[in-house]
């Protein structure tokens, strides 16, 4: 168990740098909000950003991260291909990663997955509740039956992820749509958190349950020390103990 | 696999003798209405009701059944124990189970899933949107993207049943609400469907495509013939080939 | 989360008082050796038996437990339907509950699975090997890749319990059968951990990985606070804010 | 539903040319040989190979496939990316696809999986039992409850695939390993399964109950016609009728 994790969080930080709205709604970035947001709850974080050397994912950085957030929108395509494979690689080892919003469409989910994680969406401000479907979980500690948000981009069925093997969250949306917005992955030794909300025009990383949601969810994902895997050839039947 | 199972639909039956608005609506039954839409569909069935001898839920009749409806409502209480109990052991044997409505709430789907089965709800006629989340499924062969009802009871999450196997429906209500609406279960030899729509003061059981899915998921969860469970206690270790 | 779960171990406690060789083994009962080793990994546990008064599951008991271990054998029946009614709403509402070995039977667990979690059974001494099978998960944290038993008692597939949410162990075992050996299920709001091995002849809770398994399982399945439900009625669609 | 859906066997078809032995084995290919089991359950295929034009897998032969197989083995490089990306599309649009033994490791399987899809191997000749543990599953009509093999490859967890959402078969091995070999996906609009047996050097494909499972499958795995994805930017909150 790691009761502290180390963890990183990646943003694009491009709206922030080109939309005056944006920026001032999150004037530490996405990703400071987000920092702020753990720090809350007894949580530090590194960020790191797509413009910085190697996007501050070097094999260095991720050696040291146990658990990586991940917000991209408009430059998925400039995630460099070596960046994404580095991460793959240690999800696969254990690295917990926690998906934001419209990092849906990145490459390093969509990878993960397998599928097009393409979905139905309204950037409109509308209402959007989303109700938690399992108390038992971890990520729904402290929580209460439903967090709402005054204002959200709608994400709408189908979610053309694989079927979450545990699903925390589904939301509904005041246009008639609904969404699985708290989907849990595992792949490899590592644990996956898709969180739905999060859009760069909403103040949702300053609400107070979303940001419990993504504490619990960096404290779940936290790699737990299973077994490494042995693969490969077996010595022979008759070599056996 | 069955072709063409041998179907029974349990109907409580009550509300049509006493509400001459169900009465209205149903004429036949909910249980008539349910045959005629399974007939649209290729499908025969018998029906049985509370008030039969033994429910309708005679030994022989349960041998004869490959898929049981199950729709009830205030007089769960008045369902006999030893039927509940012949009903569980043919699901465990293999026989299909299709748990309409406020049949969650029925002794049999309770002890079948463990659980309370408790929800939240509302009878206030609103609008529902069943929404497809998984379209591989063959419950959902040949819908759209979802089934509107324009005036149903709200059904809200949490719903304390198992969390299901397979989702195939995620419904979104007018008021706020979201619910899991159709979820697979496999217990012993058996399927299991749990299918939320069907208020007996509203007319979802003639609605096209709620018939449709009534009769995937008869198809769906009629027998397949797997192998029968070999339980107990094995030869010894030297005894074996 | 509970980071120091209070845990009550619970065992029927006849076969140390009437088999030599189990009193052997162990001295202190299989709930002392359950006790022991969880305090090698910190933490403490009571414990309690089937001929204390209300078989030391008293109201007062459970409202101080967290997780409850569950060793029964050949005294199911002997459990009071009013112990098992209080275990149950205690798991409904939150309480971790690791089941072990001949547990299966127990009345607690098929009232919670709600299927007859029959299987096939040896008791030769034969091999076990159990092996992790999701080594993501925390109940495998910190154990190789399998777990090797010298002397067990087979259970073979099938294993008439609902398809386990997660699946951590299976079982290989000498004479030729399989069996699901660590499964997880969620139910209200409370974790359940099946978890196969520990005969009363043989020494596998003085195992030191049975013991660290046993460990994972307490803390996963402690309560994570997450919202009560809220069931029932909700007011009229006119009253919504 | 596809009462006979169009199945495509694909093949590498190398090990056949290149080893008598294999080619004493399977004098019309594995793919013959599979077609010839599923012929003996009703079924009809076309066969297609790596050394064919397109490797046999058009757009136009995709079009007209329901249910691809899939062996592969020593050549999965050679299988040109444009074609995976093919199958990987149909796939989504909900072909189904059946993945057969050693081509866990082909680019189409770990593409749509997102994982390694690693594994332990030992091609010793041993004995394998592959147990069904969900005997309500279509894909186990008809089985006892384990078929025994008397000469197979092993296969040892772990299985760097994602949990399956169906786990069909767990296998036994004489050395002491167990395998999950029959796991079912879901992906997009399609299924998948996973069968692990199917050795080269094995007459595993002659075997009754394999041929019985690999036409199972494909009656499993055909399109049953849900709604297509609605994907993309909806109309604006106030154009909503």
């Amino acid at each position: 168990m790691t009761p502290t994790p180390r963890i990183t969080i990646w943003n694009e930080g491009r709206h922030e740098q080109r939309q005056p709205e944006v920026a001032a709604l999150y004037p530490e970035g996405i990703h400071g909000a987000i920092a702020a947001g753990l720090r809350e709850h007894g949580l530090t974080a590194r960020t790191a950003t797509l413009d910085e050397p190697d996007h501050g994912l070097s094999a260095a950085a991720l050696e040291e991260t146990d658990v990586l957030f991940w917000w991209g929108h408009k430059a998925h395509h400039e995630v460099a291909d070596d960046a994404v494979e580095r991460v793959y690689r240690r999800v696969l080892a254990g690295m917990g990663l926690i998906v934001l919003h419209s990092s849906h469409f990145s490459k390093i989910f969509t990878r993960l997955m397998g599928t097009t994680c393409s979905l139905k969406w309204r950037p409109d401000n509308e209402k959007e509740r989303l109700w938690v479907v399992d108390r038992s979980h971890p990520i729904a500690a402290g929580l209460d039956e439903y967090i709402e948000l005054e204002q959200e981009e709608m994400y709408g069925e189908p979610f053309d992820a694989p079927p979450p093997e545990e699903l925390v969250f589904i939301s509904w949306f005041q246009g008639g749509e609904v969404f699985r917005s708290g989907c849990c992955y595992r792949r490899g030794s590592g644990k996956i958190f898709y969180f739905r909300p999060g859009h760069e025009t909403n103040p949702t990383y300053h609400h107070p349950a979303i940001r419990r949601v993504l504490a619990n969810a960096a404290r779940w994902a936290a790699p737990t020390g299973g077994p490494p895997p042995v693969f490969g050839r077996r010595p022979p039947l008759e070599q056996l103990p």
